[in-house]
């Protein structure tokens, strides 16, 4: 809407399209919330008070009305859905905005797969701003299907939804001074700059600030947080499907730092954004725990983003910002029982009534280029103890662990009955590389093998199994469906979802893909016998060297507190 | 300093110039204190936190470091002073950076006169951001030196320095879509844009914020802040010479809604800056009034202000901003004790201990170019009531008054029993410009007149008195200084301050102005009889009628609710 028009609606000259009356305004600005009225234009809030007339008027029957929700950093593509789709399942729920690192498809594709993300994201009313990924690949420690360089992520902020550069991942480059690293954050001066920084302290966190990075969502402790949050960064608190933050770090908030603290993501599979939700969740929590008053937690997932991105037009409701609200009826429990996102009423009772446009007509290959004559599952046993990756429950970070190793016939092979479990790591991407092999804790397999093509950052094939037979059926199943998720057992394969957009997104309804995911989780726990919560999530950050402690990639093991690659028997 | 050397001085590599031990860190982020170390290199904090090591270590025995202090909005002219004699007064109270609007120099001198700010700025260390003057002339409803439209305005977003778009004062041309007011917001879009709305209310208030308008410093009741605040506009609370609003605005903030809120002094003369302060006077009066709680009040002079202007590299102390910084011993009553600008210490205990470059080379005419003939003070008298202004005491506002008019032999004259006074202002830009005439309660002049070519925002030659004999001799001994103040008793001149840089600045050393002004104001009350504080700037404001409820200009008596000339006699 031109600015006139905006004016003469706000004095009530023209009448504007949509009046929401008999509210009480939960203002992020003040702390306050207080009856009164919003008048709706052209997608913008026009007017905040009474006296407007509108060709619709509706009756919220006392309910609150809140800012739009802001999840400060999500990978969409974690949602192994595309964007219109996870845009469905987050919209039910009151986001009206997220900002994404597309960096899961720009390790594929590159900069055609950051074009076909802001190709897709056109088609949903959802606000999508996007971060330059900043680390593809995220080290030398991996093969990845593109690298994007210091003028390639520059060429991207042509795009309007590009904002700033996302999680600068390398922390190692940064407090080396690595004049490539160096180079991005030269390119990004003057918009904001993520971080992710898990265990940085001291004098190299000193460091990484003093570098230019604004923010970190990786605190796992309030000590950690606190340090970050006293330094100058804004801590995003996170709540992803397998990293769950939340709860440990509410102690950090109290009312007077508050305002930079922020919520996010990250990873949420599709099953959890349906059911529990996406920051609407982590709001909930925050206050159902006693810990943060009801309007805090919504700025802090309103307001506060919007203002560390400098997005002035929306995160509060005032004239002239974007007409994203939520409107619910219980302060101490938001749920989003009506969602406007750009003036039109997208959401109902947690049912979307919106439809999409149609395909935007972007594409991309899913094909997997892998050597076959390399694949091979069999570690020859080369001494008596093995390096094993010790995953934790519902964390990111890795216990480095040392034990003996389970031999058969001159081969180490996996120990169901310890929980070592073998790991492999199958290079997709150019066809001419190779396998990392290792061992790993935590997952709970008692038979079987599950596999994908979702593994941060690279995305190579990842197979997790209790014998090479297994995982040689998971492998192939994967590349069969030009990449996806599996489990097998044997020969027999249980359940599978295939995820034809490079490997990573299925372009079906987003309750189809949860259905599916379903199927595979019963399949990896009722079967297979994982006690996890998401086995195939969490496999896909065994494969992520960048946070710590122990990780394969298809390189081999790699210390993530060295950033060096080490043996695996020791 | 290198984004490379930042880092490598942050991680202890490289020593540091200077680091502070045995205090305690103010940190606004956390709204905690508490001990640590800071270490600075180059100009900017590379550590927070100990284990640094530099070539000069500074003890402060225990005392307070907070960052240095920002003025969201300051007419630097106001101070009667050249920037870098600005700077000398306010760098020793601890105000590291200002925002200023050169809109009075702009008014004589157009785009010449905002270069010769921009240039004899970069003579201190004191951080001079400029927001380009939106309003020159304020209106159409007066005579200035200069005119302002969107292209000169977005040429100045050349500088560096300039960094968004100054009050939009002209609250009437925003609300009725005047296209060239419309314009320079269009030229602004993404930046700071300030606000100037005086009594601006419900849909007219939102109608002025939908157009794109951040901030305004005109509020004088809690009433009229808190909608303000409530619908979104950041709020300077302001606490100029003449127009002192803390006090009565301090019951508005609260722990919610004081991130929204920042300090600002608008106009101070150098008396009040060198006795007083700037910001740092009303950070004591909020603690010392028992209203806002310390931390939160350095933040609201700190962060608040920095965060608004998108100010990234200042306002906290982390690592990667600038040293700005100051020490003190109470954290009750803040004063100075040292101050650090840009690395350097700048001022201790209240005393600048550095020299600045010499002048800049920068020159402005103070020349002002009079028709004497027109100037008349005669009025002859057609009618019994007549409007006259109401000042109040320490605010801008007026009172819109009818009282019976005293003649004299066909006149209207003064009457000061009554303490009605004539006001003249004398056009004095063009020479070919007329005198508006009136009459003025509130000053209190007994005898004498008092002139100046300080009159926001046109700076016309106004002139206040008792008898026009005064009144003449006052107006051109003004003229004769090419610009000043004086106080005039019939013939003779009681004491004067010349203003030879655009009639509204001195160019001699801060201290030399404050004792000419303090001549002026004994003259003035203890000759002359009035009681204000001080009738110069009180008078300076008599013409701006951009702020209601009665205002004269060269062009006549400007009725400020309805932007309307009004005849004299009613």
């Amino acid at each position: 809407m031109e600015r006139a028009e905006r004016i003469a609606a706000a004095r009530g000259e023209t009448p504007a399209d949509l009046i929401l009356t008999n509210m009480r305004l939960v203002n992020v600005l003040s702390g306050e919330d207080y009856p009164t009225e919003i008048a709706i234009k052209d997608g913008v809030i026009v007017g905040v008070g009474d006296g407007y007339t509108g060709a619709e008027t509706l009756d919220l029957g006392g309910r609150f009305v809140a800012p739009g929700l802001i999840d400060a950093h999500v990978h969409i593509e974690s949602s192994l859905c595309t964007p219109p789709e996870f845009s469905r399942a987050v919209l039910a729920h009151g986001i009206t905005t997220v900002i994404t690192d597309p960096h899961e498809i720009a390790n594929v594709h590159g900069l055609d797969g950051v074009q076909y993300m802001l190709d897709e994201a056109r088609r949903t009313p959802l606000g999508i701003f996007v971060m330059a990924s900043s680390c593809v690949p995220a080290t030398h420690l991996e093969t990845s299907g593109a690298a994007l360089d210091a003028a390639d992520l520059a060429s991207l902020l042509d795009a309007p939804e590009v904002i700033g550069l996302a999680e600068m991942m390398n922390y190692p480059g940064v407090l080396a001074g690595d004049p490539g690293v160096l180079d991005k954050l030269d390119a990004f001066e003057g918009h904001p700059i993520d971080g992710h920084c898990p265990n940085v302290r001291g004098k190299d966190l000193n460091a990484y600030i003093a570098a230019g990075i604004q923010s970190d969502h990786e605190c796992t402790t309030v000590e950690e947080a606190q340090e970050k949050l006293r330094k100058g960064l804004v801590i995003f608190i996170r709540e992803a499907t397998n990293a769950r933050n939340l709860r440990p770090l509410l102690p950090l908030i109290t009312p007077d730092n508050s305002r930079r603290i922020c919520w996010c993501t990250d990873d949420r599979q599709p099953a959890d954004l349906l059911d529990d939700g996406s920051i609407d969740y982590m709001i909930r929590v925050a206050i159902a725990e006693g810990k943060v008053d009801p309007i805090t937690a919504i700025r802090m997932g309103t307001l506060n983003t919007a203002e560390y991105f400098g997005l002035r037009d929306r995160g509060a409701v005032t004239p002239g910002r974007r007409a994203d609200l939520i409107v619910f009826s219980d302060l101490s429990a938001p749920h989003a029982e009506l969602v406007v996102c750009g003036g039109q009423i997208v959401a109902r009772d947690g049912e979307l009534v919106v439809d999409f446009a149609p395909h935007s007509g972007a594409e991309l290959s899913g094909e997997l280029r892998i050597d076959w004559d390399v694949v091979d599952f069999t570690i020859p046993a080369q001494g008596e103890h093995v390096r094993v990756i010790g995953s934790t429950v519902d964390q990111l970070v890795t216990q480095h662990c040392i034990e003996p190793v389970t031999t058969l016939d001159g081969s180490a092979v996996a120990d169901p009955a310890r929980d070592i479990l073998k790991m492999a790591v199958i290079e997709r991407h150019t066809g001419q590389g190779g396998i990392g092999k290792g061992f790993i804790h935590g997952f709970g397999l008692k038979r079987g093998a599950i596999a994908g093509t979702v593994a941060h950052d690279h995305h190579n094939l990842v197979v997790i199994g209790v014998d090479d037979t297994s995982m040689m059926t998971a492998a192939r199943a994967v590349a069969k469906m030009g990449g996806g998720l599996v489990a097998v057992d044997g020969e027999n394969v249980l359940a599978m979802l295939p995820l034809p957009v490079g490997g990573l997104m299925c372009d079906a309804p987003v309750t189809d893909v949860r259905a599916a995911l379903d199927a595979l989780l019963d399949a990896a726990r009722n079967t297979l016998g994982s006690g996890l919560h998401d086995p195939f999530m969490a496999m896909s950050f065994m494969a992520l060297e960048v946070i710590p402690a122990l990780k394969l990639t298809d390189l081999g093991l790699v210390d993530g507190d060295t950033f060096e690659l080490v043996d695996l028997f020791v």
